[in-house]
């Protein structure tokens, strides 16, 4: 067993602390990893302040992982120590259902999430990428191009996987215009991504203060969404719209704004419902409402790849451990750009 | 000008009542049919009582609308004299639109329907088929084989359409599983379209008493909504379902039935919403729930050559104009097995 530091939820309302725990020593398929960054994501705050209900006590966040190899299992082929790797939101799965199968584990219903998921190897709840190491099987780490930024990557793991899988699904590409509703860590990911699939692309925000930035991202148009005008002129035009606010709010105004057989996706869960949507704007031009939820493992490695391809990272501001508290409350404020990443290096002892 | 005889509603709380009118006379490319039978559609009873706040008063109902050509205009080439002919929903369009350009007439903006619609000929609300011809566009007038009982095929022009339609765009075949929400007018219809396609087809209802009948119409299983543990032996199994129900009632526990991307398909549109659906329920199984609108005049008539081929027809209750307003009242009890049927000849004067 190896000693590890992290940072820890003791309880729901407790601020994050330091902890410390051990990461089993690595089974023959495993990878042990040295934790260089790790994103601070919005599921974060919901898991630390158990607002899903299914919080399990401490708690160690965290699934944006970037890190090095620093020891492998004798039956670990494709990586080796040195190798700059990336842990997002799974673990592990069954490997055996029609979903692992068709390599989309997360829907598979064993799916091992990266924190906060009964662990087999402990028997409790597994720790998350708040933390110095963490060992993981080798079918769950990916490979990150050192065309990357390290710490600027991490974000892919969850916020770009999350967004670049409903594009790729829904076939977004040169032709389409495509709206993305919300402008955070998921937001952003979702305008570069379309941009570079050759969209034209649209931002619906509620703050006209972002529009300059947003294009500076890669829209080639920005939409005030509380302004009913403005929506009006882009009635039944969209082929794709990605939705990424959580919080509760009217559909109708983007299920409206699609084409015929266009597709409003869901990708921020809500807390309390959204107004139950009008079915008179599904059905009049057979319309769709969709979730979507990250990626396979394939599939994010394939995102990974594109992005060293077209220089596509996450926007960032770097902080140390200690300043995750002030980090969570800034996030519930949307007062970042666009992606708080933890440097693990202050977690690590002096040498 | 051709004198007209047929029943209309002349506000929204009067029974339906003798009502005489004049259709145009056949402009080149027009057709004039001899109405023989037309169905009897819930979306009557909506208009009529102005439910859905857009009626034009008098008005005469019907689109499921089954006769014989009388004349025909001089551009007419595709009909003559004596053949047996269909009419929906609709009996123009823009023509030049995208989802015209797409054989997708039932969602161009300008799509006119068979009755309370503006009617450019004469200025005010057309009159549908509770009466004894009617004149049409010959785009917009279907064949009907002489395979096909016509009081049977009137309910296709409705009914038929709109369950075949989605089942089609969502390619519901072969080794599919397939739920059809609600064994009334379109969902009798839609066991058997399912069934036809080689679906495996589980009916869904609140009424246990259904189920043989369900049975006899195609269905391989019946699940009694109200019980949760059929429903729930029933968990992410669907590839696809037709909900046919209009009433408010939960979508959650059918989403919930559907495997990963698997689709909710609503074809009723209710007077209140529904509670807002699960969002979860969508993100985690990547699962969607879309609307669908009867069908373009092409697959219309795809569809009653496919009826044709197959000796589908719908479960009918032949009725005199006379009974409407009895019809009316069973209608909204759900007590016909499937659909009334006018019989146009009790409007006609003894020769």
């Amino acid at each position: 067993m190896q000693k590890t530091v992290g940072y820890a939820a003791y309880n729901h309302n407790s601020p994050l602390l330091p902890f410390s725990f051990e990461r089993r020593e690595p089974k023959p398929s495993d990878v042990r990893i040295e934790i260089l960054f790790c994103g601070v994501c919005h599921s974060d705050i919901h898991q630390v302040r158990d607002e899903w209900g299914i919080s399990v006590f401490p708690m160690v966040p965290g699934h944006e992982i970037i890190g090095k190899v620093t020891q492998v299992g004798s039956e670990v082929s494709e990586f080796k120590p040195g190798d700059t790797v990336g842990v997002g939101c799974m673990v592990d799965s069954c490997r055996v259902c029609p979903d692992c199968n068709d390599h989309l584990e997360q829907f598979c219903n064993n799916a091992v999430f990266t924190y906060n998921s009964p662990d087999k190897h402990s028997g409790g709840a597994n720790y998350g990428g708040y933390s110095t190491q963490i060992v993981v099987d080798q079918d769950f780490v990916l490979h990150i191009s050192d065309k990357l930024d390290p710490a600027a990557a991490a974000p892919l793991l969850c916020a770009g996987i999350t967004t670049y899988s409903p594009l790729k699904h829904w076939k977004v590409g040169k032709g389409d215009k495509v709206g993305i509703v919300g402008l955070g860590g998921l937001g952003h990911m979702g305008i570069k991504f379309a941009h570079a699939f050759g969209a034209h692309v649209v931002l619906f925000t509620t703050s006209s203060g972002k529009a300059e930035d947003a294009k500076r991202l890669g829209a080639d148009e920005v939409v005030i969404s509380k302004n009913p005008d403005e929506m009006q002129n882009h009635l039944a035009s969209f082929d794709f719209i990605l939705n990424t606010v959580a919080a509760t709010h009217d559909l109708d105004a983007y299920t409206a704004l699609l084409k015929r057989d266009g597709t409003l996706c869901l990708v921020g869960l809500p807390d309390h419902p959204h107004p139950s949507p009008s079915v008179a704007n599904l059905i009049f031009k057979r319309r769709n409402i969709a979730g979507s939820l990250i990626g396979g493992l394939k599939e994010t490695q394939e995102m990974l790849d594109f992005c060293a391809e077209h220089a596509i990272t996450s926007d960032i501001e770097i902080i140390p451990m200690q300043q995750i508290n002030e980090a969570y409350e800034r996030v519930l404020k949307s007062d970042v750009k666009y992606r708080f990443v933890i440097d693990l290096a202050s977690l690590k002892e002096p040498e």
